[in-house]
């Protein structure tokens, strides 16, 4: 089964590493006899052994009938958009780690992989090596989803989990980030929640059938979060966690990326680091988790090699997805429900029961403010009370 | 597809449950259109809309071509077995949620299954709701796999965390559970570890792709846990789990079921009550953590399912098990490595430095005696250094 690899970085050399090093185990255990035919990349590797499988022009491997299987690994939407969807076209069956792509244009690639009996597949593309895509399709096909919670950035978590055990400020942590290579040079896609919105927007599509738009996701990311907040949240006995969240109420999905105050009881709560993790509720299984390396390059390879595997199994056919060409409705934030955390300036704690009504306050020992726990109501009634109050410093929203 | 559902106990009326509710959602999701033709069950069930499906003479079920999928939920090795065996026989795929039969006679039901192009599935057979079986054949199908840890039995787990969270004995949560319905009225098979061997030995089969004989699994349980114990686990700031497990070193299996003091940082240590969990090492993918409902009727019954449509998919070919007929050589319990915590009666604290040398000591303020944790050692040297030591009242193995 010849392969082609577009992308020689660091997901596409971890391509070809799994495929050479676990050949024998992959042919044994499916049957499968896997080979890299061509990597497609502009640079050349001199001294590399895959030096003499790269090719520089996208044509060579297009028009090679041999390769029957196209992994594309270079992120961006353009061109991997064109070199998929000719792919796909020419009757190849493409996988992918690039949720960038997928949450823009899966549902025209899927549509066109359907048409030509291919596969388009994409298991790398939210939570790293985590299998989710797949369990979604295959493990919890009997159960009707109606509810997601993700921590599916591992940049955000790691920065978040190095706050909260060291007690550092945010712009440090990131830096040291950035130095360590566990977040990028132009970090917004990860820090602002981006990058877990294109996730949360493309599991749902999955899971609720029909095409969530990642831009109508309301999306908050972490830098606004201080140590003053983590002081609360141990107070509290909680941790601080970016959660995508998506639940399907009736008809509509509420979808939105922000950080919440998660208990320490909360299986969530101990996914630490670049781990990711992924929450599942079904109507019939309830709960289930999917935790592993949200990143990596051999953890992120192994998912998209499993993806090569399955293509390579149905060949010829289109492995069906539940995600649908119309568009999801999605509610308004405004009626999201949640119990709101506020931390105010000054000491008058009536001011908050004037505005709130009943309120559990917490004391952190951070002089010059007070913090408390709102009752649940709607995001808009939030933000109604809330206008009431004088010197709001910081709210998060608690997952309960 | 006309599926026939052998046992109408707990899991049977799950399945059928699951079928009838979400027939729809299947449906669309899948394309596979379920129906189940006959429930077989010695009793009948008078007022249950079932009842016109009641058979009780498995000769009907076996001989009615339109029968295409058996779901064995009887329990128990007789007359599944045999039942089971001759469905495949005539060429109809079967799946299960009985462990104890899968452990048993799983190598030949799976060779039988591929001799007549049927296929043999066990999603529900290990950690219940939990997808695992599924995803070490698809998803971790890359990866080379070296190392399975689960909690795997509810009971025990349910068992454990009552005596933590609220300082109970063993007998009396034991008596609760059974009240419940948590546990058995004859409640062996769970706290004496039998239940999750069977499960590990089935994990590993799979895993590692020869026969582990369950029988070969050195297993303890869980009754000789006191409250003493968990009061020195939460001063090392551990808690305890029954953990299944096994690891791949060379051509040899580790493998064994005991009580294990266990890290709070450890996604493991948040598993708690009838949640399982199984932690699975790749050689690619890193550490990776499935999460989920380990029994319950509708949980275990959404597992059946899963494989009752993806065997509908795949009828009249055999989906490809890495389980081979091969008997798997397992290590000696002897050769196992890690640090033990031990407790002894007295105060003579140079005795146990006598025995064990550099050790870590820990007060639990418990009179009359003291604890501590060994340096890392093997299983024999450990029971070689004991005999040196009067008065060990407890000894725990540390999972680091």
């Amino acid at each position: 089964m010849q392969v082609a690899v577009l992308g020689y970085g660091t997901v596409g050399s971890g391509v070809v590493h799994v495929i050479e090093e676990n050949h024998d185990s992959i042919l044994k255990k499916t049957g499968v006899d896997l080979e890299v035919k061509y990597v497609l990349d502009l640079r050349d590797f001199p001294g590399d052994p895959i030096q003499k499988k790269v090719v520089h022009d996208y044509e060579v491997v297009v028009n090679d009938p041999e390769v029957k299987i196209v992994v594309e690994v270079m992120g961006g939407v353009n061109p991997a958009y064109t070199f998929t969807k000719r792919a796909l076209e020419a009757g190849k069956s493409v996988c992918t780690s690039n949720k960038e792509l997928v949450a823009r244009h899966g549902t025209e690639l899927i549509a066109v992989a359907r048409e030509h009996n291919a596969s388009y597949m994409f298991e790398a593309s939210c939570g790293g090596g985590i299998p989710i895509i797949r369990p979604l399709r295959t493990c919890l096909c009997a159960d009707v989803i109606d509810e997601i919670t993700g921590i599916v950035n591992g940049t955000t978590n790691y920065i978040l989990t190095k706050m909260i055990q060291e007690g550092l400020e945010f712009e440090d942590v990131l830096k040291e980030a950035q130095q360590k290579g566990y977040a990028e040079r132009n970090p917004e896609a990860d820090i602002e929640g981006h990058d877990a919105c294109r996730k949360i927007a493309i599991l749902s599509s999955l899971a609720y059938g029909k095409r969530v738009d990642y831009t109508d996701i309301y999306t908050e990311g972490i830098t606004k979060i201080t140590s003053t907040d983590i002081l609360y949240a141990k107070a509290m006995g909680k941790t601080i966690k970016l959660l995508a969240y998506s639940r399907k109420e009736g008809n509509k999905v509420l979808a939105m990326v922000a950080p919440y105050l998660v208990g320490q009881a909360d299986p969530l709560a101990s996914v630490n680091g670049v781990f990711n993790a992924i929450f599942v509720h079904g109507n019939m299984l309830g709960d289930a988790m999917f935790y592993g390396q949200g990143a990596g390059k051999d953890a992120t390879a192994s998912a998209v090699v499993s993806d090569v595997i399955e293509e390579a199994q149905v060949l010829g056919t289109s492995v069906m997805s539940a995600w649908a060409p119309e568009k999801q409705e999605l509610m308004n934030v405004a009626d999201m429900r949640c119990r709101f955390f506020v931390r105010v300036s000054g000491s008058d704690e009536s001011a908050a029961r004037d505005a709130f009504g009943d309120i559990e306050l917490f004391d952190a020992g951070v002089s010059g403010e007070y913090g408390f726990i709102t009752e649940e109501m709607s995001e808009a009634e939030y933000q109604a009370k809330a206008l009431k109050l004088d010197g709001v410093l910081a709210m998060l929203r608690i997952r309960d």
